[in-house]
């Protein structure tokens, strides 16, 4: 049952008459609807009227719109204008490109443009690799959508997707000092965003695919690994599997259970299934059991989709047949990222004991987390409104902040447990419990320690290359100058 | 002859006897060799020793290594540390991307990302120009370049030429508060240029094509200016034209001429030339002669080139031959877009009285401009180090400010004429005279005045469509509050 929250949130302003019940009148009308008030300010005073402005959090758009119809038919109430706080925050966009160079006279201007910017260019120019030392690249990435799978609105198109990619822009700086560049791609063809990525690369230390619909963005992923020397991380399948690794790892000390020695069934088996299968899967076998559409994934179905066929083989070693509901039962863990209201509370019930139960579909979770709870110990959802919120950001800022920092060319399954362990371990044993797996998107602790494992990781992962800030032969500068 | 300035400034911290002479010795020892200290700190002083931070401006790059080489020669000087300003004004890049929102807890990220950003891609997706008011579209502009033609460097590739892009996007942001964003493609094929830049283009309400070497960039722009419904610019044509007539103007009510009256000769037809050519053109006939490496453009000489054939078609209406000399020989106006020192100053003699020269080429100019102004009355270049530097930061921050306020689709050559006579009117009667026929670079009344002109313009371009601001569709919001 969603309650009002301030993405619904509007301001109304009113005019009323100045009668001693006029804002009770208000309040109330308001209340009896199902909306929360969050300020009443009067904004004007007059002998026969007051002007208020009335915020408050609705359910859903429609339900914004008619609280306002509700109070424009109050008697002698006039509503004079409504203001939607949500879209105010979008107005114009969400991020901005700043100078981080002083360019108030003619000498400035000499050293950050012409004529001193051309040896900057010659420098880069004998030695490419100083790209990552005197521009952007150093610490820019891009956050590339064709606008095919956002949120759970679906295929938008990429003028649409353009706000979620600008949110994630401004949490890559604010969590992890990252610039993120928003690239919308005018197509849905494979071969095309696969170029135009290779194409735009030069100014970027790592690429972050965002919102591609599966199977597609499994090919994008895989065919720009190989191309470019940047890192390549698709966060709905690499964010995802990191941050739920984080949480089953924190999920199974609290029920003492190993995940070596558990069954897992993954509901769902788009970009995030695959990578959650891929990645618990990478320190060994685990007994893992795939679920989607037409039922338990094995062999035997014949199924021609190259990444369900790989699927079937890398899982379900005992070649178990049937529904979810088979599937769950005696399961030790279920992880949904599939469609809303699927498992039902005897499901869960069917389960092993001190059940897990990860039920991330967005908006809408595959099981309502109250029901769940009465049946298994530990529940998390991807909603913000229950404990365990399961979500991206605990993972990328920092995973990013790593990898440039570590000048890296590559993400390896290494490196996303090492980040996976890092976000586990910010919950320390005294707090850890079955209601606090995670840690908040808020926990300031998070990102440092995440772009700290990462940044060791991949340093070891290329060990013998040279260090990063070295095999520079930048002119004039010495090395100190040159450090971050 | 070159001046040591700021682009080759360097600081150079050494160790040196405390004796009385010492920093007579240090600074006198620099001026000898050429060069011009700026700054003269002790930052230690002992009993045995001083350390000192000299900094100052060189020639170039080798005459900034003898300098320091000079010094640790000196006797008890011993050379700790170089640092390069112009180096260090670069490293890491010299812009980032900045939030403009709040993301301090969960009703900020509830409003900025999800849920709440659901709605504002729905209306978005429900009425794609939405996209110019809730989105970066608004108010951000693409750097296109292929690495191609950077400043005077040539072929440099797309990692090289990014210090360049970030310099321009700086310049955006500073003197037009438009967001800038350095595209640098690693391709320098015609058709993949234009496929990457279409697909991009969602994010973007103009976009700047920078540094991409002729004939190409023609075919490049014109066919993204079919292809795009948002305003295509080269700065190296549109830019460099727009600034030139401004001059030009000016330059005229200097000498008491009329450009419908002069014979003007264009030296050099790239980018640069032929959109002067074509702008001089545009409000009715003039007597324009064009020349390359081969001499005088015109029908007679079987040039294959479209863009050539073009301009011998547009030009040279007597139908001239010859050498420069020959074509300047009589002319009123000299515009060179070319290559260092190819007019001499008996050509300039050789024209007409109260000759106009305008020697562009950078960083060296067709004929120094000390010479020049021996024959000629009013004499202008790129450089800064002269009066009358043609610079094309006076038109592009403008001229995109007013295009993205006016919701510009297109680029007409009305609207670049208003943005070079905005850029013009900035000097009024009472300062213009022969040395001042354009204003400052960092005049901060001309991007202002350039920006009004282009809005202007764009909207009588469009008369009967839709004013900016209207035709929205947003839920809720009103529409005082979508103005910006």
């Amino acid at each position: 049952m969603p309650v009002p929250g301030p993405g619904y949130s509007i301001t109304v302003r009113v005019e009323a008459p100045p009668s001693t019940t006029a804002a009770g009148d208000l309040t109330s009308a308001i209340g009896r609807a199902g909306g929360v008030i969050t300020a009443f300010d009067v904004v004007e005073s007059h002998a026969d009227r007051i002007v208020v402005d009335i915020t408050c959090n609705a359910l859903s758009a429609d339900h914004a719109n008619d609280l306002t119809v509700l109070l424009n038919e109050l008697p002698g109430v006039n509503v004079r204008k409504i203001s939607d706080r949500t879209f105010l925050v979008h107005l114009g966009g969400k991020i901005e490109v700043s100078s981080r160079v002083a360019l108030a006279n003619r000498d400035d201007l000499s050293r950050a443009y012409t004529p001193g910017v051309a040896r900057v260019c010659t420098a880069i120019a004998e030695n490419p690799e100083d790209a990552r030392r005197l521009t952007i690249k150093r610490n820019s990435v891009a956050v590339v959508t064709d606008g095919s799978a956002v949120l759970g609105l679906g295929n938008i198109g990429p003028e649409a997707a353009l706000p979620v990619m600008e949110g994630k822009a401004a949490l890559f700086k604010k969590f992890a000092g990252v610039n993120a560049w928003p690239v919308c791609l005018d197509t849905q063809d494979t071969e095309e965003i696969i170029r135009a990525v290779e194409l735009m690369a030069p100014v970027y230390g790592g690429i972050n695919l965002e919102d591609i619909a599966a199977p597609r963005c499994f090919e994008i992923e895989a065919r720009l690994r190989e191309k470019l020397n940047i890192p390549v991380f698709h966060d709905d399948q690499h964010g995802t599997a990191i941050v739920v690794l984080a949480a089953l790892r924190n999920a199974m000390r609290v029920v003492g259970k190993d995940i070596a020695d558990s069954r897992i069934v993954v509901c769902g088996v788009g970009a995030a299934g695959s990578a959650i299968i891929r990645l618990l899967q990478h320190k060994g076998p685990a007994d893992i059991v795939a679920v989607d559409v037409d039922g338990i994934v094995h062999t035997g179905r014949g199924d021609t989709d190259p990444n369900l066929r790989s699927i079937a083989e890398a899982t379900n070693a005992e070649g178990r047949t049937g529904t979810l509901a088979d599937a769950v039962r005696g399961a030790d863990v279920f992880i949904g990222v599939s469609a809303p209201n699927l498992l039902r509370a005897e499901d869960v019930a069917s389960m092993n004991s001190d059940a897990i139960v990860f039920a991330l579909a967005n908006p809408d979770p595959e099981i309502d987390p109250l029901e769940a709870q009465q049946h298994a110990t530990v529940v998390a959802t991807g909603r913000s409104d229950y404990p365990n919120q399961i979500n991206n950001v605990l993972a990328f800022p920092g995973v990013f902040r790593g990898l440039l920092d570590a000048y890296s060319h590559e993400i390896t399954d290494d490196l996303m447990v090492a980040a996976a362990n890092a976000i586990a371990d910010v919950v320390d044993g005294e707090r850890l419990n079955a209601s606090f797996i995670v840690p908040s998107v808020f926990d300031s602790a998070v990102a440092p320690a995440v772009a700290d494992a990462v940044k060791r990781a991949a340093l070891a992962d290329r060990a013998g290359d040279p260090a990063p800030g070295g095999g520079t032969s930048l002119p004039w500068a010495m090395a100190e100058d040159l450090e971050f």
